[in-house]
C-alpha cells in the first residue's frame, strides 16, 4: 500500500522538507501532498481570472481556487499531519483539521508544547500530537513499517 | 420548520445574546445551541472522572468531554453561525468551520474586516460573511421568513 | 406522516399557489418550501452585508445568502417539484434537479411538451413529468393518500 | 497523482479539445472524460434497444443510456469543467453543475460575462469561473502543479 | 420511540391487516406504511399524466410514480417486513429486499417453508424469517415492548 | 479507465459468456465479475466450514459465504448487468437490482419482453433494458467507446 | 432538545437504573433505550420462529432478532454509555463501541480502573471514561445543561 | 481484482501465518494487513511522543497511534478475518467486528465453539464463522477463486 500524507498547515519553516526527507531516508511506501506554500502565489491563485480591486473578493476567488487543490488532496490522504507554528493564526490549518475529524480522516498535529491550550479541541480529534518533524517520521515509520 | 442555528467560537463578548435577542425580537422559529461558554467550566469538564496532574491531559479529557455536546449540536443544526473575535486564536472556531464544510453544513462567519485574510479560506466555504450580530439576525429573518 | 414538498424553478407564474390550493383542498398534510420567489428581494439578498460595486460579487453573495435557505430545504424535502417555463434560462431549476438526483430525493418536473428534448437528462432522472399543476396535485394525492 | 477531469455542457464549440490541448503542452497527468458529444449519435443512443414512435421514450431511453456514462464518470472525476454557451438551454450543463454540488466535487464554470446574472446559483457553487478555456488551463495547471 | 413499519411485498392476501391488528391489540407505538395495494389503482399509478399505446412505458410510468411513494417510506421505515406469496413472481419485494440490505434496515421475511431455497439470499441478509404474520407481530413486541 | 461490469442473475444460459465474448471482440477496457455460477459449488459454499442437518441453515451459511463475493463485487462494480430468464424465481437477482438501485449504480436489465410487467419496479431504476446479450454489448461500446 | 441515549453492556448490576434514577433527578431531557436485559429472554429472543436443535443457530436467530431493536436504537442514539463488569467477556459490548466508533457517535465507557489496558483500543476512540454512574449523570448534566 | 484482507484479533497464536502461506500456497490474488502484533511494540507505539507517568495515558497514547494504522486499513479492506482465542479479553477485536459491521464491510470470525455463545452477536453480523484457519484459506479460496 502506498500511503498519501497531507501536509497542512504553517508554511514559513521547513518542517514539510524535514518529514519529506525522514520518510525517503527510510524508505517509506508514501506519496506527499499540500496547499501551495509559495505564499504568493497562493494569494494571486485566482488573478488569473481576472483582477480585483476589492481585496475580499480577491481573497475569496484564490481561497476558491486553492481549495481545488486542498479539498481534493485531503479527500484522498489517509493521514494528514497539521503544523501549527507560533506565528500568525493559521486558522486554515484548524479548518483542515476539522474537515479530517469530520471525514474521519486520521490526523497528526504537530506543534509545541506552549500551544496545547488553545489547541485542546484539535488535539482532542487528533490521533497523536507530535513536537518535532522527527517524531512525525517516527510516527509514519511505525504505523507503516511495523511488523 | 424550526430552525437549528449553531453558535460558535468567541465568548468574550456577548454576540450571542444579540443573536439570540434579535432572533426573539423577530419571532423567527429558532432554537439555539453552542458550546459551554463559561470558560472556567468548560476547562473543567473533565474534572469530575478524576484529576490529572499534566495539563496536556486534563485540556484532552475536557476537550472530549465538550465534544460530546458540541459535536451533537453541530451535527443537528440546519446553520452555524462562527465568529472569530481580535483576540485568542480560536482555533476551535476554525476547526468547527472546517467541520461543518465537510458535512455540507451551511454557515456564516462573523467577523471585522481587518480578519479577512488570514480568514480567507474559512470565509470562502462559508456562505455568508457579517460584521455584525444584526446582519447575522438580519440574514437569519431573510432565510427563514421572506416570501 | 407530513410530507416535505419543495417547489423549485420558474418564479413567474402562479404554478406554487396552484399546487399549494389544490392540496389543500384535498387535505394532504403536506408543507411547501421554496427559494424566496420574490425576484427583487432575491438579487438584494446579500445587500445587507454591505454594498457591491461590481455586480458579478452581488449575485455571488445573494446567491449564496440564498443557498443557506434552498439547501436547507432541500435537504430536508421528501418530494421536490421543478418547474420550468418557456421564458429565461432557468438554469437553477436544473441545478436543483441535479442535486436531488444526486442526493436520491424523488423529483416531479413540471413543463410543457415542446421542452421535452432540451430536458431530456433531467426528466429521466425524475420519478415523473406532469405538464399542469392539476397534474401534479393528482400525482401528491396518490403518492400520500391512495391505499 | 493522475487527475481525472470531466468536461461538461456545450457541444458546438471546440472548447474541450482547447483545454486537453492546453493540458498536454503542459504535460499535466490529466485525464479527461465526458458525455458522447456526437449530437447525433447522443440522441439516438437508446435506439439499439428498439426504435420508439413516440419521441418523448426515445429521448428518454437514450438519455438513460447516456447516464450509464456519465453518472461513472462524474461520480470518479477529481474536477469537473462546465460550460455554457451562448446558445441552447443547456440544461444539463446545469444539471452536471448540481450533482456535482451535492457530491462536493469541486467544480470550475466557463461562460462568458454575460451569463453571470442567470447562472448566479451555479457560480456561486462553483470553485472558479473562467471566460476562455486558456483559464481553464492556467488553473488545472496551477492546482496541479504548483509546489 | 413510534416505530415506521415497511409491509412490502404480496398483496393479494390479507397479511399486512394481520399484522396492523396485532399490533394494534398489543397497543404497539408503530405506524404502518407501504406501497399501493390496489393492484389496478397501482397499475395505472401514471396514467393521469397522460395515455400510453406501448404497455411497457405505461407500466414504466407507473412503477416511477409508485416509487416516489415507495422510496420515501422504504428511506423513513426502521424496520421492513417483506412478504413473498405462493404465486406470481413478485421481484418487487426481492427488490425491496435488496434496497433495504444496501441502506443498512432491519427486515423480517415472511414466507412458507417451502420458499427457504429460492429465497436464502434475501432470508441470509434478513434479520429474521417468519412463517405467519402472527410470528411478525411478536418479534416486533418484543422488538419494541421487552424489557 | 478499466470498467469493471458485475454480470447478475440466471445461470441456465450462456448469456455471460456471449457479453463477455461480444466485449472482447471490440477490446473493451472491461473487467468481469460475477457470482459463482456453478449451482452445485454455490449451495455447498458453506459446507467447509460444517455440515448442516437442517436444510434451512445450510442454505444460510452458503448464502452468506456467496455475499462475501457479491457484496464486495457489487459494491465495486461501475455498471451491473441484471439477467431474468424464464425459470426459476430468481429473487436474487432482484435483490441485486434493489442492491444497486440504492448504492447508485447503473445497471441494465436483460430479459424478454414477456416479463416486463411483473419487473416493472426492477426496469424503472435500471437505465437501460436490453432483450438480447448483443444488445447489452453494444450498449457498453457506445457508453465506454464512443466519441 | 431531547437528548437520547443507548445504555450498552454489562447485564447483572444495576449501573443503568442507577443513571436513569440520577438523570430523572436532574430533570434531565432524555429518553434511554437499550438492548433487552432480561438474559433469558434475550437468549430465546428468536424461538417464536421455531426451536432449534443446534445451540448455534439458537444463538444466532435470537441474535439477529435482537439486533433488529439494538441496531436501530444504535442508529438513533445521540450518545452511548458501554459499560463492561469484571464477569463475562462482553463482546457484544465492544461491538457496539466499535459501531458507534464508526458511525461517529460520541460514546462514554464504564468501567473499573483495572480494566484500561485490555479496554484501550475502545477508550481511545470513546469521548469519555467513567469509573461510576454518577460520574456518568454528571458528564450527561454537563453535557445537556450547562450554560 | 487484488483483495485486501485485515486480520484483527489474538496476537499470542501463528494463525495469521497460516492463512498467508495457505493463500500464498494457492497464489490467491490477496494483500494482508493487521495491527501491530509485537505485543511490546504496540504497547510502546506512543512512547515516541514522551514519556508518560500514568498508566492510563501512555495506554491512550499508544492505542490512538495504533488507531491510525488500524483505522486505514479497515476502512481499505474487502474482507476482515477476526480471531477470538482461549486466553484475554480481546475486547479490540469484537471493536474491530462492530467497526465492519456498521461500515459494511464482510467479515468472518474465527474461533472455537466454546466461544459460540458470548459471540453470539459478533458472529451473527458474520459472514461465516471459521473454527480454524484452513477452513479461512478454503473459504477466500472460494470466494476468490471459484467460477
Amino acid at each position: 500500500m502506498e500511503w498519501n500524507i497531507y501536509l497542512s498547515g504553517e508554511i514559513h519553516s521547513d518542517w514539510r522538507q524535514q518529514i519529506i526527507d525522514g520518510c525517503k531516508a527510510l524508505q517509506l511506501p508514501v506519496t506527499f501532498s499540500s496547499a501551495v506554500t509559495d505564499h504568493e502565489a497562493s494569494d494571486a491563485a485566482g488573478d488569473v481570472l481576472g483582477a480585483e480591486e476589492n481585496n475580499f473578493w480577491r481573497d475569496h476567488k484564490s481561497a476558491k481556487v486553492n481549495a481545488i487543490r486542498t479539498k481534493t488532496h485531503i479527500a484522498n490522504c489517509d493521514i494528514a499531519v497539521i503544523r501549527f507554528g507560533d506565528k500568525y493564526r493559521q486558522w486554515n490549518a484548524a479548518f483542515d483539521a476539522g474537515f479530517c475529524a469530520a471525514m474521519a480522516t486520521p490526523y497528526i498535529t504537530l506543534h509545541d508544547k506552549d500551544l496545547t491550550h488553545p489547541l485542546k479541541e484539535v488535539d482532542a480529534a487528533a490521533l497523536a500530537w507530535a513536537r518535532t518533524p522527527e517524531q512525525v517520521v517516527e510516527i509514519l515509520n511505525y504505523v507503516i513499517q511495523q511488523q
